[in-house]
This record gives structure tokens, C-alpha cells and sequence, in this order.
């Protein structure tokens, strides 16, 4: 099915929306401390805590969230007036960013701050500044321009439309290039406008979303295909979020077959305990497909032992609240038994293209996709 | 200039003739096994040597090579059989990667072992092998279809066209995602069809590659814009040696101002030790144009005190060969007077845009491109 027309008009508003909101918010973060200071009063901001103890785990919407307790920063009190003064300054450079259609990232901001005389001791500090302010502001850093410098990529059919400076209006399909285009600033602000595919595949390993690429998964099982390179950016978390919710597909994600591939795969499904003040990044809906420790013993993958790093974080993620699911705790009991991991590539023992012709077919039924 | 129709050729067979010469020698190496075999003789392959001692730097090719000791790989020797054998696969996997235009990753290749039998006690063995291999064909694994998995990106007005499976003829200009595009086999087995560029800009950030997309450093210096994100991986050091001969444009390389960003540019210009046994990933016409140690002193960054390591590198640079020239030498005694490094971020202490604005039309006027 092609979606297109109708479904192009709801996307294209959804980011401007966005941005819209964004600009609305600052402007009356902005405007509250200005009224303050007219009727004579110290100006203040108020944000829920971000203390562990504020910290809980929603199972509606599978996701660490925020609690009720507040924290306020006042100019009346002598020890909040400098981070007070910080998140002022922070909020008007993420208007001015916003404005300006200008990125950056956080290394950029504390430098920044010097050419406004602004005092950040270290880049620890304004950190922590932007945080509070996508605390204030519920919106994540990407919303008022400031990305991470880590990029992944993408590949599949789905024609975009930029909306960036130069390029407002410009479209581009994303199986032009099949190295992969950079997931940054340009992708994350585009509009959806239209897309073939039928679902998402996410993929930890460069080489396997190379593989897939040359195997042409993206048109064998209409796919669009994310390399994560790693742990997600949160860039990346948010297009795929995007992607789900705006195209309504279904997403796959495939790692290492190891605690840190597992969590890989959480932390684009429910996100992290540090983001709890954010709600825009994680995709509830998108499963884990593997490599499972199952997977090592039913397809006798070469393998190494679990190391005590391994191990130790095995028995962490048991206790994590989002481990909760069966899936879940079968494959962390699995690992703890076999006491084995293997990664991505251990499928190529079968040949190269085994992985792509067995395994994920085999995988997309079992999972329903 | 628009270099066009002539180039075009000109390039579409270097692309050609480097797949052939490589196919060429590998069958030339099998070729070789079989007649000895024939002649009831111990099969054997020589190579030159890639011990300490036969690494010598050329100040000719500004580049480390291998001398003229050989050593051989030999079926008579017992103790060479394993090696021998691990060779010999190595080169037919390869061979059958190009043949079937597939590519893989030293991960890959290790793991694909396994479906034929070969036996490799780790990937550090098979690692060593495929260097076994690029030494005998003189030639870049990239050359043979094994690609880094890490990949960096491009962004510039360079339109190329495709040469891999399923995208032959297909054409696209590099300007067409403002986020860049990857870098990787099929960018690297392109052809460039025509240019509008005048230089390359090499950019250890992807910070400041988004900002010179942003503030169009492209369009006002006509530059093909290269991020490396750190040391550039072999596929991006090759590509940038292909576009600066074949489309003859002088290169600039940007990184941070401290031995570790020095040492990103020296490998683009002159190679690392580790790939003497290869000519072809070096671009020794490359200019470091900064953050130079005199560029903290004269713009008067922001910027923190070397650490130990730092001055041990820039005592290690100091013996080096390739850090013999004029520039390099006063960089180091630079950077160990003032004993300060400073991030290429540091110039947005005086806006965003100043690093632009200013900083790089002065360095080009400076480094004369």
C-alpha cells in the first residue's frame, strides 16, 4: 500500500506542530520571568525532580517517567542564582537556535555560553543546564536544536521532505544511496510524504545492515532498515518512534547476542532512566528479535563465554523493572544457563547470506511482522 | 569549472581497471598454487616482508613502505602449512566476494571461515591473514571487498554513479541530504561524473561538518565537505585520495588542536606503519590547516592543559619521520611551550558562525587553496 496524500498533510503539520510548540513554550518560559520581575517579584522556574527518588517506572507507558515532586530555582534564593541565571541563558540560545534554524550540540553550547559571558565551569555543567531545560520544557534536546554528535543511518523506501533552510521543499528517497544517508538535523526535521515499506528492521551492526542492503531486504521484505551503530542515538530513537507512530509500522530490532544487545534493544523500546523527563523518544511497540540465547542453542552459533561483566549486568537487568516480559526473562535465564553470547556476524558460519535467507524469514514469522 | 564528458571516462575506467587488476591477481596467485601442484612441486607464495625492520619511510611517496626482504609461505614447511592453507582460502573467499560483488568485514570473514571448515584460532589470525593477502596483491582489502564497519560521510556537489548490484548507471549527487551520505562500498565503487567543487575539506567533528552544511561552506567555497568522526576509517582515506587525484582538488584537513588531531590529519597525508604493505589510502598533497598550536595563542581559545599522555604523543611525534616538515615541527614545539589543546568548538566562544565566518576563509587565504 502506498500511503500518501492524506497521511502526508497529518505528517506535515505534526512537525510543525512541533516546532511551533517548542517556540510557544520557550516564549512563555520566557515571558513568566519577565511578568516576575515587573510585579516586583524574584523570578522563579519550577520543574518536577529529576531525583532518584522522582524516578518510577510507568507500566502504561512502559517507560521510566517522572514523580509528582517539583524543584524550583529562584532568584531569591543566593545559591539557585547562578543555575537559575544558566537555564535563562540556555533557554533564550535554544530560542535563538530554534529562530535561527541553526543546530549545534551540547559541546557547542558550553562553548557558546563564553561568547555571552556566560560562566559554565565545565561541560558537565551546562549539560545538566540543558537537561533542566528539556525538564521545563518536556520536549528533548533535538526539539530546540541541540543533537548529539554520534550519527546513524537509514535505508529503505520512504520519500521524505526536507524542511531545513536550502532544502524546504526538496524530497529525497531514502534508497538512493545504499551506504546509507546520516540520520542529523535535515532527517529528523523532515516530512514524511511517502512510503512503500511495511516495516522497520533495526540493526545494531554496520556490517549486517550492510549485508541487508545488499541483499536487497528492503525490497524482499519491504523494510526500511536503521543501523543504530551501537546504542541508539537519540536522534535515531526519535526518528523510530516517528517512523512507527507516523507510518503505523511494525519495528524489528536486531543485536548482538549479549546483555549489552539487549539493552540496545530496550532502550529503543522504553528508553532510559536518565531521559524519565522525556517522552518522545522511545518506541513501546518495537520487539526484540534477537540474537537471542535461544537462538544460540537452536541454531548452534560459535560463541564465547560470558565474561563476569556480562554476567553481573545479566543479573541487573532482572531486577530492571523493564525486563518484566517473558521474552525477557526466558532469554536473561537462557544466558545465565548457557553462559555463552554471539554476535550479529556468528550467522555467517552457515555462509554469508544465511542470515538473510533463514534466519530473519524465520524470525518476522515467529514475531508476527 | 564543470568537469565533465572527458573526466567522466577517464574515471569510469579507473574504477573498472582497479576490479579487473585485482580479479586479475587473484587468479594469477591461484594459478601460481595449481602449476606447482602440476609440477609435482610444494606449492608456495612469496610476499615482502612486513617485520619492523623492513618498514622503512620513503620520503618520495612521504610514506611508509616494505623493503626488499621477502618472506615465504610454504607447503614443504610444516610449520607453514596452516598459514599457507589460511592464505590460500583467504584469497579464494575474496575472490568469490568480488566475483559475486558482495562485501564482508574482517568479523565477517572470520565467522565465514567457519562454513568451509577453515580453522582460524581467532579473528586476530584472520585479520592477519587478509594483511597476508593486501601484501602479496599490493593491494587494500576495500580493493578485495573487506570494508572497516565503521563508516564516516560525505556532503558536496559531486554527482556520481553507481557500480554495485541493483544500482548500476544510477546517479546522485552528493549534496542531496544535507545530513551527508555514508561512506562505504558502494560510494567507494563509484564513479564521479561531474564536480562543481573546488576543494575537500577533511572535518574530524561531526559537529562542525553539520555547521559547515548549515552555513554553506559547500556553496561559498565551492568544498566538498568530508567528516571522518575521529581517525578516518581505510574506505574514507581511500576515497578521499581517489577524489583529490582524479578529480584533481587540493585537500584542507581540519581536527582538534592536540597530538591526537595532528596525527588524524598525518595519516590522511602520509598512511600509518601499519599499512606500508599499501600505497593506495594516502594522500600526501593534504594540508593540516588546523587547529594549529599557534591557533590557540592567535584566536585565543578557550582550552585545557595538556595531559601526560598528550605530551608523551607530542614527544613520540617529534621523533617521527613523517612529522619532519617545517609546519609540523613548529606546531609541536608549539604545543609543548604553551602545554594547551583546544577543540575545534572552541571558536564558537565568538558565535556559532565565527569558525566560518572568519576562521576558515583566513586559513584557506593562508594555506593558498
Amino acid at each position: 500500500m502506498v500511503r500518501k496524500a492524506k497521511e502526508k498533510k497529518a505528517t506535515r503539520s505534526l512537525v510543525k506542530q512541533r516546532k511551533e510548540k517548542i517556540l510557544a513554550s520557550l516564549k512563555e518560559l520566557g515571558g513568566n520571568v519577565c511578568q516576575q520581575i515587573d510585579h516586583n517579584e524574584f523570578p522563579s522556574i519550577n520543574m518536577p525532580s529529576r531525583s532518584i527518588q522522582n524516578i518510577l517506572y510507568d507500566p502504561v507507558t512502559r517507560q521510566y517517567i517522572l514523580g509528582k515532586t517539583e524543584v524550583k530555582r529562584s532568584a531569591r534564593n543566593v545559591r539557585h542564582i547562578r543555575p537559575f541565571t544558566q537555564l535563562v541563558w540556555t533557554a533564550s540560545f535554544a530560542d535563538e537556535l530554534s529562530g535561527q534554524s541553526r543546530t549545534s550540540t551540547l559541546r557547542d553550547v558550553f562553548y557558546s555560553a563564553q561568547a555571552y559571558e556566560m560562566n559554565f565551569i565545565d561541560q558537565a555543567e551546562s549539560d545538566n543546564t540543558i537537561t533542566d531545560l528539556e525538564t521545563v520544557l518536556g520536549a528533548a534536546r533535538e526539539d530546540f536544536n541541540v543533537f548529539p554528535e554520534e550519527r546513524s543511518a537509514i535505508f529503505g523506501d520512504l520519500t521524505i521532505e526536507y524542511t531545513v533552510p536550502g532544502y524546504e521543499g526538496k524530497r529525497l528517497n531514502l534508497a538512493s544511496h545504499p551506504d546509507g544517508m546520516m540520520i542529523g538535523p535535515a532527517l529528523t526535521n523532515a516530512e514524511f510524504v511517502e512510503c512503500k515499506a511495511k516495516r522497520i528492521i533495526a540493526i545494531e551492526k554496520g556490517a549486517l545492515f550492510t549485508r541487508f542492503v545488499e541483499e536487497k531486504v528492503h525490497e524482499k521484505h519491504k523494510a526500511i532498515l536503521v543501523q543504530t551503530a551501537g546504542q541508539a542515538p537519540r536522534a535515531t530513537r526519535g526518528l523510530i518512534r516517528r517512523m512507527s507512530q507516523e507510518l503505523k509500522l511494525p519495528v524489528l530490532i536486531l543485536t548482538d547476542g549479549d546483555p549489552w544487545g539487549m539493552h540496545i534493544a530496550m532502550v529503543i523500546i522504553s528508553g532510559s532512566a536518565n531521559a524519565a523527563h522525556i517522552r518522545e523518544l522511545n518506541t513501546p511497540d518495537a520487539k526484540w528479535g534477537g540474537v537471542w540465547a535461544t537462538d544460540i542453542v537452536d541454531y548452534n552459533l560459535p560463541s564465547v563465554k560470558l565474561t563476569d561483566l556480562d554476567i553481573k549486568r545479566l543479573y541487573e537487568l532482572r531486577k530492571d523493572p523493564r525486563y518484566e516480559g517473558k521474552l525477557w526473562k526466558k532469554e536473561i535465564e537462557t544466558f545465565l544457563r548457557i553462559r555463552k553470547k554471539a554476535e550479529q556476524e556468528a550467522f555467517s558460519r552457515y555462509g554469508l547470506t544465511y542470515i538473510v535467507d533463514k534466519y530473519l524469514p524465520a524470525k518476522l514469522e515467529q514475531m508476527k511482522m
